[in-house]
């Protein structure tokens, strides 16, 4: 097992990159820009997967399943949708490949078999869910529609970084329909809740709920609500989304509903998405230099056990009981491994184990069987302690539930320190370049304004908090009147 | 509610066409044959993933996921794999829309921006996972590996069904990689197994295990082992297919391995997969015409209450009741729904919950209050009977268990009325013209003997069963000698 991870402080985004790699998330596939995900990553993100379905189910909403593609003119469908998304994405054009005449052994594309119309891989999935709404929406009776589809999506990016931005990623898209305005904007913000508890409580990340500003909002909403979390090197990442759509894919799609009175009238709409993006959040706000730091709510082994033997009479006596500690331990829920592998040593186990992870290791030898003792060793503060083998199994599910805590703490106290207010446009800018973070400074209401700071600085508007103090301010960078401070920060 | 469906008698495909959108379990979409997997439709399919991603879980295998495009390259690289699918399959050629310059709101595809390689749409994923194994694997320490994707298909079907054939579609498969043959060839077999054990006892549709002959093969395998189902119309369904691979994609894609005495061998290879087709064989083995048939173990819904009241008081007396009745079956694992809507009559919901299958239905009504009792109705015989309240849960719990088991013996006793032995061809041919199923035949084991009968009859070979008595005997079509018979159908 050969660590060598570059550090964070040498370079932030090498050390990130090497370690999805070394950790065995993801890698680069032979396909440009399309990640594959490894079993290791995959079992954290259906760890996500499982708790986020469950919160959607208990908020009422079902699953279903829509086309991967998107015909070409239901994209124009809806203008502002269009000109957001349909641009970089990948086109169908054919529909069969045939054997080459003048190469044998070689396929090439059919040229009697192109598409009437070109077919989009969905980018999102508004324009098709809303063209098939329009068949599933008479009355206020069928009304609200409380849908996700789990499913993959494709945007052409240039830029590919593993999991933040890759050009085929998995996600879950939620796409609701309601008979008033108010029940759809109440719609986003639960969405919007939904997803900071889940992020909050469940990945360890604290995250600030807010409204985005129009030039930063999905380019078919009303008002996007977000939450932004803070990355470790002082820069922020939009972790989920929940847009409050008005009427807008309904006008595009003519989506009417006949209301108690009997008219005819435009639904409301939401959609919202979380993606495999979350996992290079996890990565970057919890892990070190050592490799990953998983909360134990996502850690796909929780506990790994490695004995330390010099015989086999020892390996024999320390697994009699390991097997006894694992048996108690799965009982009370928590998922361990006993690495009695004999092809490694010891240490070789605890490095790896270290590069993956894995929140709590034990390792037991001649001198804890003598003594009814184990050494338990924290993964993120690597820490270690001998403790009783008596209830040690009530010990370690308490320390995994100290440990998911003080993950959040200790993240809630990094974006502390890392969040400044500001008053002046010189203090905007060293406080961005010294510490970076969140910087919270009055802002003009206008996308000039955010245009040019944008442009000066790189430094973009993350969100409007919804938890904002009305106050009245002075920009930072025209002086003009404010009504509340804003969030600034560099960005994923 | 309109119920109206044709009857199997009339029109078994307009019956089948019929219910899945009656039923709300799928409809066409505005893709050309790709379909919209509707909310309760899918709530099947999820209990079907569930219980199929536990039994591969058990059985040591992880998900993971890799991309949705496979370079044509790539596909190149295993000649038979490329001449079994890469023809009819959607094929990416450009990356960028553009607006249109002389159609204002239309966009078109940006000339610019083709891409240097096609990517086609995966039909299936064993040339990109080949391709990526290469780098997972270096030592027999690295093998087997066992891991599965639940993804997305397409393939460019030119008639397609809802569920039994449409152009995207829904599966999991399994890509493994061994050391040895043999393991391979186990590995094979047990996947065969772990199907036959989900169809048969989770889904009550009875299986025949078998080996494909060459022609009906998967291109790239050694070996096919299938399952194969019987429909109430006497057609055949492949409900799943597990592929002994042999080393014909470790060659294709280079994957070698350092043997224990560190000399370079080809892996050998397995791929299995089951789709959404299940579905169609669920509705098509089970269901009759007045609607969907679920077996207990499927049905989102596993028992419906439906109130029969006059007046309010009357429906809050049962409601107390029923509520409590709720609780205790929903200990019981039981999923279960009270339907108080007062917006529909009694009648109107029965014939709803017939239409959408729910194995049993609960009415209760003032007379029932006075007597402590409740009717239960099942669906699948459509019976009734009047039963105490007292203990009725555990009655409910257990009739769904008889529910379960029945609807797998009538379907089991409908095939065995359904196989045929026939000695010589007239037979043959009236056996599959009179009643359908399958028809077990001598064969001379020639590709051309398969052909000539399927041109004649339009039958396949569905399987070599792996329990077929060793005989000598005659080909039912050739004369020419044959060590065992095999089963013959006409096939979805």
């Amino acid at each position: 097992m050969s660590k060598n991870l570059t550090k964070r402080e040498e370079d932030y985004s090498k050390w990130y990159n090497e370690l999805v790699v070394k950790a065995d998330l993801a890698e680069n596939s032979g396909v440009r820009g399309c990640m594959v995900i490894k079993p290791y990553g995959y079992a954290i993100w259906e760890k996500m997967q499982a708790e986020l379905d469950k919160k959607f189910k208990e908020t009422g909403h079902s699953n279903a399943y829509f086309p991967l593609f998107v015909p070409k003119s239901m994209f124009e469908a809806e203008e502002k949708n269009a000109e957001g998304f349909a641009k970089e994405c990948a086109i169908v054009t054919h529909y069969r490949l045939m054997n080459d005449p003048d190469n044998k052994g070689k396929l090439i594309v059919d040229p009697k078999a192109k598409l009437e119309e070109e077919l989009i891989v969905r980018p999102t999935s508004e324009a098709i869910i809303w063209s098939t709404y329009k068949g599933w929406v008479q009355s206020y009776r069928d009304l609200p529609l409380l849908i996700n589809q789990w499913a993959n999506v494709v945007r052409w990016e240039m830029r590919t970084r593993l999991f933040l931005r890759t050009a085929e990623f998995l996600w879950q898209e939620g796409h609701t329909a309601h008979a008033t305005k108010i029940e759809a904007i109440e719609e986003s913000e639960k969405m919007m809740n939904v997803y900071a508890d889940f992020v909050q409580n469940f990945m360890a990340i604290p995250v600030v709920k807010g409204l985005k500003t129009e030039s930063e909002r999905f380019a078919g909403a009303e008002e996007t609500y977000c939450i932004e979390a803070l990355m470790q090197d002082g820069k922020a990442l939009q972790a989920g989304t929940s847009h409050f759509l008005g009427q807008n894919f309904a006008k595009a799609f003519d989506v009417k509903f006949a209301n108690q009175e009997g008219k005819q009238e435009y639904v409301w709409g939401t959609s919202w998405g979380v993606s495999t993006r979350l996992m290079g959040a996890l990565v970057m706000t919890h892990s070190d230099d050592n490799g990953l730091v998983l909360p134990p709510n996502l850690a796909p082994i929780q506990v790994v056990v490695v004995p330390i033997h010099k015989t086999d009479e020892q390996l024999e006596a320390i697994s009699n009981q390991v097997n006894e500690l694992v048996v108690k331990l799965r009982n009370l829920g928590v998922s361990v491994k006993y690495d009695d592998r004999t092809t490694h040593k010891p240490g070789f186990k605890f490095a790896e184990w270290e590069l993956k992870g894995v929140p709590l290791r034990i390792a037991i030898g001649p001198k804890d069987l003598e003594n009814g003792t184990y050494e338990v060793a924290r993964r993120d503060i690597l820490s270690k302690e001998v403790v009783s083998k008596e209830g040690i199994e009530i010990f370690i599910k308490n320390k995994l539930d100290q440990i998911q805590e003080e993950l959040f703490t200790k993240a809630v106290d990094y974006r502390t320190n890392h969040t400044t207010e500001v008053n002046d446009f010189e203090e905007f800018k060293s406080v961005l370049e010294s510490k970076g973070g969140f910087v919270s400074a009055h802002w003009d209401g206008t996308i000039e304004t955010e245009e040019n700071i944008k442009n000066l600085t790189k430094a973009t508007i993350r969100c409007i908090p919804l938890d904002r103090v009305e106050e009245t301010g002075s920009c930072v960078f025209t002086g003009n009147p404010s009504v509340g401070r804003v969030l600034f920060a560099k960005a994923y």
